[in-house]
């Protein structure tokens, strides 16, 4: 069944706002097994979304859009979409009174255009809308459909889980199973080589990579009657993808992030973690602490961000930032294990490096080396990062969480 | 100037990224003076890309490109659109050096498929990656242009503003001149409610809100055939916007964040300033470090996300959290004057609050409070933030920069 969407709104089209419905909207239409090959954005203008819209029912199954059924003037996606297809309005009692209530329940009087909000296509499915004064629609035709949604996601949201999963469901029996894995380290190039000819030979499942700051995510799909078959067809797919890319695999959960599994991991063994930061400026801790339960695991963290402080809060001695300057592996390592000496942690990173904005004289922006001290041993790691400040620190953090891990797989 | 965008990439289709690409140049352009009237997204299909790029050629002067420079087999924008346009490739040394110096420093080696990125229209306007591997470039025909940029946002927004602003600059002689108002503290509606009358009046110049997280921004926009009589257009309207926010204004530069301000303000009175945090975990120091040159006024900061961290590390005393537990303005004090005195900073930030996700006992999350201490005071304020975890603290790492920034303009 091919899907397209259609988001109308000025708005849109000005950048004052992201569009998020239609990654929403794409995201759940994919895991109903629907086809989306196309998405547009259209101003609140009759004719081109008149136009718009009927390329569209032409070449697809269902065309859904959102936005424009708000009560103001320039609302005009229900009033465009009925003359296209040749479909009155009429009012809906049922529609008029949730109306009137929400507004009354708010203190205003409904307004005549608030009234044209309750009017619904004759024999059109109408989907009763719980958050706010716009019912939602579904209009069927020639064996396609048109479904109208409201724009703001509060009411847009509830209303596609409550109406459209069904609906689609009902009309689309074919299933669709993901299975995504999330690796750090093995860099975008290197992932296309080992997966290509895989990627290349494959229909179904479908095998998709996605390149994330310092991680990537392979994500393999398969579409069958059953849910059973989907995952039977994904499972000899995923172990050959897990064989490929074994030693950088962090997760096979689509839900998790770097910074989940570590918390989890640090929690399961029982360890406590403290960060030493200079050019991340307090990155790690930051992502650390996006993680709900993170005080389980995590309490001290330092932020030295100049000489002076690397040595008077971390201990990092004075010779070895003369000799070997603060961007060094020996630097890193004494952060590393003066941050978990002087917390009590169980392990301790540390991160120093040349964020840029320029080059230095001896050394080239993104030069990072990354420290990691347990009771048992302390290294460091050097990493060359390219791209502007944010995102060399951005993959400086990112392969700090990485190290840590490999190294309480190793070493717990 | 006619302007059209078309995204291209499954993984947006799929929902698998949020389109900000598209808001992000829908910004740009609308400040720059071009009408977009349509964008649209379309997977890795050489077909379908092709048929609605010849469409898109057609009714709009200029037609933007995202996605699908990149080295892998479906990224293929590139070469569909010379063959719709009827332009051949061509090596280009350049952008073959530039690719093989980033990845050789990433410790890569080329491979066949990066060549690829290397390869150029002939007589096309090239737009060399600073950022990355793969080349934007302008093919211009018959009147029309195509401009095909990289996806990710660290390549795609600096070569925008390197090359794409010049260019349309001097494409679309009528000027435009804008004008941003940044405010922090005065919250969404009351900002509304202030300038509604100015908004709904006014036609050119436009004025426009934007809610940032904890902070907002107006930007006014005025259209002349001229610079100067752009300018005083906005001038009148500037300076009563102005008027109707005092106390709330940090900046009138577009460019400017709140942590630009507050490390330039730090820089002039000559002023080090030390974090303390908890519930942030690191996200003011991040912020602060973010600034080119923050090293001249930040060394020092501290993560404490445990009574004992914040007992141990900064001297807060136990009677105190026993008293007042840890989310208080006391604790919230003792931490910043902890900060102050241990770092021998000037001045020193603290954020102590429950992030959620969920509400404790006795209180909602969203409570926080932010320390701030000087040799001469130490003071703390209280906070309530909603949203979720990441929306709560990012609010009260911005609120907690701007209380710097007030105590300072009002201490020194």
């Amino acid at each position: 069944m091919v899907v397209e969407l259609i988001s109308v709104g000025t708005e849109i089209l000005l950048g004052d706002i992201v569009n998020t419905n239609a990654a929403y909207l794409s995201k759940q239409c994919a895991a109903l097994g629907l086809n989306m090959y196309a998405q547009s954005v259209v101003g609140d203008n009759d004719e081109r979304l008149k136009e718009l819209f009927e390329e569209a029912f032409k070449r697809s199954d269902v065309v859904i859009l959102t936005g424009g059924l708000g009560p103001t003037e320039d609302d005009l996606t229900k009033e465009t979409v009925c003359r296209a297809m040749g479909v009155e309005l009429v009012r809906d009692e049922k529609a008029e009174n949730n109306m009137i209530n929400i507004l009354t329940r708010l203190g205003y009087t409904p307004s005549k255009n608030n009234f044209k909000q309750a009017m619904v296509p004759k024999n059109g499915i109408i989907l009763y809308n719980n958050n706010g004064t716009a019912p939602g629609m579904i209009i069927e035709k020639d064996g396609h459909a048109a479904v109208l949604l409201p724009g703001p996601p509060g009411e847009m949201i509830p209303m596609f889980e409550e109406y459209l999963i069904p609906y689609f469901s009902y009309h689309n029996p074919e299933v669709l199973y993901s299975m995504t894995i999330k690796e750090c380290g093995i860099g975008e190039s290197l992932l296309e080589t080992r997966l290509l000819d895989l990627i290349d030979s494959q229909t179904n499942p479908t095998i998709a990579t996605y390149a994330k700051t310092g991680c990537s995510e392979v994500r393999i799909t398969a579409k069958a009657p059953t849910m059973d078959d989907a995952v039977m067809l994904v499972k000899p797919v995923a172990d050959e993808v897990l064989k490929r890319l074994e030693g950088y695999v962090y997760s096979t959960d689509e839900k998790d992030n770097l910074e989940d599994v570590l918390v989890r991991l640090l929690k399961d063994k029982n360890l406590k973690i403290a960060t030493a930061e200079s050019c991340t400026g307090g990155l790690i801790g930051t992502k650390i602490v996006n993680v709900s339960g993170a005080s389980n695991v995590y309490a001290y963290g330092y932020i030295t961000y100049s000489d002076d402080a690397k040595c008077e809060t971390l201990g990092v001695s004075r010779e070895s930032i003369e000799k070997y300057t603060a961007v060094s592996d020996v630097v890193a390592m004494e952060m590393a294990n003066g941050a978990r000496v002087i917390s009590g942690a169980d392990i301790a990173v540390s991160v120093t490096g040349y964020a840029g904005p320029y080059d230095l004289k001896d050394e080239p922006k993104g030069l990072v080396y990354i420290g990691c001290s347990t009771a048992k041993e302390t290294k460091a790691y050097e990493f060359r990062f390219s791209g502007n400040r944010q995102k060399i620190r951005e993959n400086a953090a990112v392969r700090a969480l990485d190290t840590v891990r490999r190294t309480i797989e190793e070493a717990y």
